[in-house]
């Protein structure tokens, strides 16, 4: 049986058929699917190249050539203090990776008790993470490896929905944590409200060990003049009586070099010390000439404030691009994020049609995210959520391959409507 | 009830005793503990400081400055197949410290199971290691923290009692990894023989999942002319039918800068395709500049090798100055290994004296290694291992200190002999 037709409807897919057919001869190969920073960008960093340069000496007199200093250099903690809401001696500066810290924590607390907790999580029968929804892939696949069960909660514009927050963790025991990107979140740009930051950090949890993974990936990757400022949450969970709630996360990948940053571990002084423990058995210290070319390139967090204003005038453009295109092709059969900071916009496309979008978009050529990547187990129940990674190619790609996933989207949505 | 003692040994016990006050009366403060490159040796690497300069492509045109990369920089990697003894295409370069990956493969092998196994280690009832003694304690720490039984196995001239290895392995499928410092032991300097690599790669193993963790942390660092070869465990693995039974560590830490340098793993095909699967929920790609500052820098296998004599330079005349006081003072109550590699020197001294003469010579601000630690768990058995670091400390302060160390052997091994 199929739905009555009407005129205009069925014109409009006879358009898009054209479109699509012509977007096929362009024979495109464009990549939206990482949130990869540009050539451009990473260029902007030149300098660390040939830094430290004749210096080798911390601040303090110690030899970064040598072994040693598990916490990280202190001036570089110092200058990340701010941006990521936690006090220099609670933030350690470590390797190149905050995907590695965030791995190594759920490793580590499966195999050492966390301050607060009876026993290790590898000693409980079951593990289960709160996911808001969409959220980012590789926080997924962390889950999914270790056999972390994931329960999906849909974000709204404060941040995850958060009286359904506290209904599961007060309920289940089994519930030990919860993905957070509460800046400019991934995929859809929000920042969390100041009552979603109180309510996380004062909610009743039935897990005596639960830990908020606070990704602060975006801190400070402003797409505007606003700079977004998002709660403090350590200070928060402090307040509340939790001081051990919160594992903060960052790091310089989309502020220097992607491969060749710094990451970033903050928390409480117990999940500190205890963070430095596990770690103890793993490392002598992290690479402290890093951190010193980190130093002196930045040197304060003005400077990685500056730093940020020239990234934006690099990317800012370019999701200017995708909301235009969006905004001229998709008003009456789709929604999107309008991001103030970040590295994503989420598409939002009728029910039932994200997967064949994107399939049909590769098939013309242009890679986008895989549909579902935005959900655990890559199930997003709606098939209605599309992640576009807009930093990476140039602007006139961007606005190539922006038209051509608009193209799809209406392609697939008015076969959708008039089948 | 005393032993009768007789004058010669009375007369030595006055000497020791006079020598001793006279070194408390230095009030030195020194230090042997760890194994530590000098000032002078990472400053053979400071050319490092100013790379890569104005290069971020690497051979093959991949921008090191951006995301991706796992197994490392191809050009890297090829320099260190030789010294490791794997080849290009399964030997992976990744961070800043192969005790990192030492630790991360024993963590994984707990959480996915191993080519060749049955199940992950975290569900098999009990996981020993064979750990030759002396040994080395950071990896004995590793089992420790993750509940894993250390069995001690006597090291030989040949490397570990082998005879004794092979009865252990194919008796005890609990006996899941032996942990081996092929070349230039850590803490006495020993290489095995061929016989021995190939007996542990041949042998018959009750666990289908055994592992030797080969440390090759001394591959190039030599100390005489000879440049001494162990065998190909990779090679003699492979021939024997057990292709995947190797896991090959080796770093740059000891060889550039102990801070900053690269760390390799290698293995068979099955093994590296494993250890991949494992990181890529870790990590995007290790930093790939550091790689491409440290290809640029020693350029190929002869530019580390020449980098290495310089080393040898600085460090040789050190190992010479305790060979040379240990000679003098203690011919007739100790005895002590002549590495041709490495970075120790072990000291054997009576029974029942090593923690005494640790304690002694701390009083006497000479900081030693803790008696035990060359042994898992702390215990040696005999109380008899002291491991010697002469690598950090000035000449000047090498000679103070090991006379200092001689003393306080003479004093407490006469108190023993008299008592």
């Amino acid at each position: 049986m199929t739905a009555p037709v009407n005129a205009e409807l069925s014109a409009s897919l006879d358009a898009a058929r054209q479109d699509y057919a012509a977007l096929l001869d362009k024979k495109l190969k464009l990549d939206l699917t990482r949130g990869k920073p540009s050539a451009q960008q990473v260029s902007l960093a030149d300098a660390l190249l040939a830094l430290p340069g004749d210096e080798f000496k911390a601040a303090d007199g110690t030899d970064t050539r040598n072994y040693g200093g598990q916490q990280g250099l202190p001036e570089l903690r110092a200058i990340f203090a701010e941006a990521l809401q936690v006090p220099a001696s609670q933030l350690l500066a470590l390797g190149n990776s905050s995907l590695e810290l965030m791995h190594d924590a759920v490793v580590f607390a499966q195999m050492y008790q966390l301050p607060g907790g009876q026993r290790r999580w590898s000693n409980e029968e079951r593990i289960a993470f709160l996911c808001p929804v969409p959220g980012y892939d590789r926080h997924f696949t962390i889950c999914e490896r270790f056999g972390i069960e994931m329960i999906p909660v849909p974000m709204t514009a404060d941040g995850p929905d958060v009286a359904e927050v506290e209904r599961l963790v007060a309920a289940d025991p089994g519930i030990k944590g919860i993905w957070c990107v509460p800046k400019y979140s991934n995929p859809d740009g929000t920042t969390y409200s100041d009552e979603t930051v109180r309510r996380l950090a004062t909610m009743q949890t039935a897990a005596d060990d639960f830990r908020i993974f606070w990704d602060n990936a975006y801190a400070v990757h402003h797409l505007t003049d606003e700079e977004v400022q998002v709660g403090d949450i350590l200070a928060a969970c402090a307040e509340a009586g939790n001081p051990d709630r919160a594992f903060i996360f960052g790091s310089t990948s989309k502020i220097t070099l992607a491969g060749a940053g710094v990451a970033f571990f903050g928390s409480s002084e117990a999940n500190v010390k205890w963070m430095l423990h596990c770690a103890a058995a793993r490392t002598i210290g992290p690479d402290k000439i890093n951190h010193l070319r980190h130093a002196l390139f930045l040197k304060d967090y003005d400077g990685v404030r500056a730093h940020m204003r020239k990234h934006r005038e690099l990317i800012g453009p370019k999701f200017d691009a995708v909301l235009r295109i969006f905004d001229e092709q998709l008003k009456d059969i789709a929604t999107w994020s309008h991001p103030k900071g970040g590295y994503f916009i989420t598409l939002n496309v009728p029910d039932g049609c994200a997967k064949e979008i994107v399939r049909k978009a590769a098939e013309a050529g242009i890679a986008l995210t895989p549909a579902g990547s935005t959900h655990p187990y890559m199930d997003d129940p709606e098939d209605r959520v599309i992640r576009i990674a807009p930093t990476f190619p140039s602007l006139a790609d961007i606005e190539e391959a922006i038209a051509g996933v608009a193209t799809c989207v209406r392609l697939v949505a008015y076969q959708k409507l008039t089948s």
